[in-house]
């Protein structure tokens, strides 16, 4: 048993990456107490209920006080609000952090309201499932999965390596970017996903020709795969979206100039046009599953579950 | 142990589909002896090492000498030539049907080489993993899967039913619907979602300022999961987009003007646009549960193995 590596968290918000996060800090006795705030009273009795907290509170700047770790676990766009209302209880020495999957934006709108003394160093855990709420976390999620802070170069070294080793405690792998270069990378292997997987359940959910139980009956030829990522929480996305414009709009822009290129393809029965992208996307899967960020196993939408 | 529905089954292809119809035909004892062909001299050899057939053939037209069942599991652009070569040889009252994933094409290339005396009932089984191969069959594949036939109306009712008790003895559901409907619904709920992952792994491939190694890394945060699509057989997935172009075209035509829409909505931070639209996707993975075509448990890409 080690010591603890901080004496009191407070983790705003208590959805899945916030549960998640108190289930391993608790497993592996990372810190000594766990302050909470939600804004929806039934998430407060469910965190209280699962032991997620040891205390939690409606208030987010009372869930901070003496807290010498806060982290953010809340959707990009109310980042900002809750910054300024726990700013004047933030203990000096605490590290700041979030969870969110956009950086520049939270840096530009959080760090105004970091006072003197408080180490604001962004982060973002890539790890996810298609549910939410204080139920859906597990010990696991961050397992083997990488977390990336940003933090501004004014920041101090100690503070980073110490939410480094946090993270590492939690399972992950740690990398230090730049926000804006983060946000990039974000946008094309987890924005322009989920914007793709929302459009085309959309797209099939219109359609006069084909009927909605047409489409889920036979929706083991592929589509089904799309709907998970299309179940992801709407406000989280909502923000993503309005949070990392610039990088979406970017690649958006390309993935629509390839799909008009393979429209193209399909339109003039191009075989061997179609044959040459079919067969270089497949090496990108191999090097996923080496790199351990996926498994190989076919997944034929029935596996058993791990209990 | 009923009595074999069949005495001698053919499996022209003996890729994924059909080493999975040898499994399960075996394990529910549907057939009393089973001939396979297949191309590749390699693939003839691991089908006879591992059961699949009792006797193989590089020569299709050997393989179906008095079977009273022939189905053709290859690409679909391989179905008119086969068809052709083995005519033949088709013993008269045999059933003939196919897996592939285009329906109108297919009774198009085909029929006119289907000798009188046999009855042509075109088939496609939704189901599928992104691996290929005599190795990669398993005898569950089809079930609880729906498999879709499309006869012509001048097909024989009693051989129809013979078929649809086939494909329910291999676990299957099985509906009878339009050739052409068919290829409409599956273009939507699987062909396009195949052509977007390809599109989307191909734009990732192709950036200059992401590198390929971090979309690797950090593929966790949903890019994952278009990989698996875009790992399927390209052979097969150039042919499903030659022999079905019109219904594709449609498909791909609605999801570009979505999107264009959804970018819009990005580029004018039209906040609520895009809560309605994440909001609405989420009840259709809800129903495909329901539905038993996928199960609940968050994928985070690391479930257990199920052996």
């Amino acid at each position: 048993m080690e010591t603890p590596m901080f004496k009191k968290l407070a983790l705003i918000g208590l959805g899945l990456i916030g549960s998640s996060i108190s289930h391993i800090v608790r497993k592996n006795n990372l810190v000594e107490n766990i302050s909470g705030a939600a804004q929806s009273e039934k998430t407060r009795d469910i965190a209280l209920e699962l032991g997620l907290v040891d205390e939690v509170h409606s208030d987010p700047a009372e869930a901070v006080v003496d807290a010498d770790l806060v982290i953010l676990c809340v959707p990009v766009g109310a980042n900002e609000a809750i910054a300024e209302r726990i700013a004047p209880n933030l203990a000096k020495g605490a590290i700041l952090t979030d969870v969110g999957s956009v950086k520049r934006d939270v840096i530009n709108l959080v760090q105004p309201h970091v006072p003197a003394g408080v180490h604001f160093i962004p982060g973002h855990p890539i790890a996810g499932t298609e549910q939410s709420g204080p139920e859906a976390g597990f010990a696991e999620l961050f397992e083997g999965r990488w977390c990336i802070l940003t933090p501004e170069e004014s920041v101090d070294a100690e503070s980073i390596e110490k939410l480094k080793q946090f993270w590492v405690g939690c399972g992950s792998f740690v990398d230090i970017m730049d926000a804006r270069h983060h946000d990039l990378v974000l946008a094309i292997t987890s924005h322009l996903p989920h914007l793709i997987a929302y459009n085309i359940v959309g797209t099939a959910d219109d359609l006069e020709t084909v009927t909605q139980s047409e489409v889920i009956k036979y929706s083991a030829g592929g589509f089904r795969d799309f709907t998970r990522l299309a179940a992801s929480d709407p406000i989280m996305w909502r923000d993503v979206c309005l949070h990392n414009k610039d990088a979406i709009l970017e690649m958006l822009g390309r993935f629509s100039e390839d799909l008009a290129s393979l429209q193209r393809a399909v339109r003039w029965s191009d075989g061997d046009a179609l044959f040459d992208l079919f067969t270089r996307t497949r090496n990108v899967r191999k090097t996923i599953i080496e790199a351990g960020q996926d498994i190989s196993r076919p997944d034929f939408g029935r596996h058993n579950s791990p209990e």
